[in-house]
Parts: C-alpha cells; structure tokens; sequence
C-alpha cells in the first residue's frame, strides 16, 4: 500500500516505523510540520502554561482596495506584501523582551547570510542597543540540527561580508558560539530551555 | 480666502494663528494627525535616537487567494480581515518589555469598555504575569487630553463589568490611577518620559 502524505518532508519521515504486521500506535503529530509550525506550537506551548508571551507578527500587507458587501465580511480586493521592517518574533520572558528570527537552510555546513534584510541586522542591533535578548533559530533541515544563534555572531559575519566576501557563517561556528537545540515532542523546539541552560537569569548575551 | 484643510482635526486648529497680515511660518507638522500617527511619530523619534524600539504589528490578515503576474510584484486577490490576538504595540524599553494599547474616544467624562476586546484582556494579563510593562494610551479627543493607563485598571474594571455592569472607566478613575501624558511638538506623545517621571527604574507597575 502507498500512502501519499501531503507535504511531509524528509525530517519527519524518519520517525516513521516499518510495518512489523503488528498494529501499533503511530505518532503522526509531528509529521509534516514546517519549521515555522514547529516554532508556533513552541510558542503555544509556552503560552498555554504561563512560561512566556511570544507570538509572529502578521505578514505585512498594504491594502489597495476593500470591499464592504452587505451582510458579510469585508473582502480585501487588492493588496500588496511589503517588506517586514522587524523580525518575525517578539515577545516577553521573566520581565525580559524577546526577539528573534527563525530560519531553515537546506544547506549542510554553512548558513547562507542571502537569509537576512539589511533592515532586519540593523533592528537586531537597536534591540542589543536596549538589552533585549535577541537571536536567530536556525534549522538544518538536511542534517536535522538546530541551534539558537546570538544576534552578535550574525551581526559580525554581516560586517565580514563587506571585507572578506565570505557571504555565509560556517557551521563550525555556529556549533562553537551559538546554542543547540535538542528537537522534542512538546515543546517541539525548547528555545526558551536552551537560553536557560546557557545563561545564569539576567546573563543573557550581555 | 477660504482653506478647507483635508482632515483636520479641531484639535490640531487651535495652533493656527490669526491673519495679521503678516507672512510667517506656520506650523503644520501635527495637523490632521490622528492618535495612530502621533504614536507612530513619537516610536519613530524613540527608534531614531536609539531610545526605545516599539513597533505597531502589522494587521492581521486571511490570504486566500495571491496572482503571481509576470514581471512585476505578486497581487493578494482575497483576503479577510482577522481579530488580532495581541494588542497592536510592543517592543523593548532598556531592557524591559513594552505592551500596549492605543484607543480614542469623544466621550469626555468616561472611557468606554467596548474598545477593547476580551482576548486583548487576556494578553494584557499574560504580560503582567511575565513582568512586561502593559498600559493602554488614551485619547479624549473632544477634551485633548492624553493618559497613560496601567493595564491593571482596565483589568480591574473589565472584571467588575460582570459583576456591577458599568461598561466603561470614569475620567475620575483614570486621573487618579492613570498618569496624563502632556502632548509635545517631538515627541508628540512622550510617554516613555510619563513612564519615567512616575516610577523608578524596575518598579513599572509592580
């Protein structure tokens, strides 16, 4: 039998088991999820127990022209994607604010800096600037690693860039400075775990 | 002669200076602004000054439909307006956690309760747990007055609506557990400084 799952990706499917002809329970509820998916239900995780308050912010969109049809919602005809100004996630931890960007690669030992905005870097330094505790949750999704990456260390290859060329951060740093992540079941990517384990309360990337 | 100003507000045309044949420079910065684009205008003075880095998020909206047309920008065809979750500002404060709320009203004796939504109410309460700062900005707009309310009182009357049916917080109340922010040329909303001038550093709204 053939079972065709609709956008499931390579990193999900290893858990699955090989049929043994005994029926056993199967976990489906991680399969399939997008990184982005894997983060929000971190977020709701945490949200639901009272850990932290982290949402994404919506996509930007400027709205051209909506129309208002009686007795129903009003439909937005025509719109536009802007570009975000900020990074996808904020939010408050103990008193402290969050931020941070979340993105895969596919890519197997480096992590191609092509991922980020100008305008993104230069927000990651103002909230620095205000002691915020910001980073960046980098998935490989080919080796199925992921890691908690200090704004810091993506701010100083950024500069790099513009003197040596290099246009990406190797993994061998990344390993070194910044933070992995080990996947769970729920939370699926305990973040908020891996910045404790690191960093004494108050200590945070100073 | 006659000027009709597009969307001007009275209380904006009270700077407008009489005729004395005169020509001198008028000031038109502020006119017609609405309570959104004056906190907009004060978060970029902050931003520009590397002050404070609170941002308005985007609204939300339901993509159902995006035309991909060669050569030029993708166009969303459909899409719904959805209920935000969170309340519109927030953003990192010397290292503390910013929340807020930004609402007008024409009532002049009282803020009515019906601005806010129940989930907003429970995102407040959620970053009070986790120490954020969280105060809603009100506008009288037909007596210009501008308070800075800790979430807490909102709260506290949001409960008693169920219990003694008042729908909204007298002026009384907010001049008394509120704090009125003097509107400014630039900033024109300071209320970081309101936040400043009644608490000491760490004891926002304890």
């Amino acid at each position: 039998m053939t079972i065709n799952y609709p956008k499931g990706s390579s990193h999900q499917l290893s858990s699955l088991k090989k049929d043994t002809g005994k029926k056993r329970p199967v976990n489906f509820a991680n399969r399939g999820m997008t990184f982005e998916a894997e983060i929000n239900q971190t977020n709701q995780y945490y949200l639901d127990r009272d850990i932290a308050v982290i949402h994404k912010k919506p996509t930007p969109v400027q709205i051209v022209s909506v129309d208002y049809p009686k007795r129903s919602a009003a439909v937005i005809k025509e719109a536009y994607f802007k570009e975000a100004s900020t990074t996808d996630y904020n939010g408050v931890y103990k008193g402290r604010y969050i931020d941070f960007e979340a993105k895969e690669t596919k890519n197997k030992t480096s992590f191609p800096l092509t991922n980020f905005h100008e305008h993104q870097i230069v927000h990651m330094k103002r909230c620095l600037n205000q002691q915020g505790i910001v980073f960046v949750l980098i998935c490989f999704s080919s080796i199925k690693r992921y890691f908690l990456v200090p704004a810091s260390l993506v701010i100083e290859f950024w500069k790099k860039k513009y003197t040596n060329g290099r246009k990406s951060i190797p993994l061998s740093d990344i390993e070194k400075k910044g933070y992995e992540i080990i996947p769970g079941f729920s939370p699926r990517i305990p973040y908020l775990e891996t910045l404790d384990r690191y960093f004494g309360e108050g200590d945070y990337f100073k």
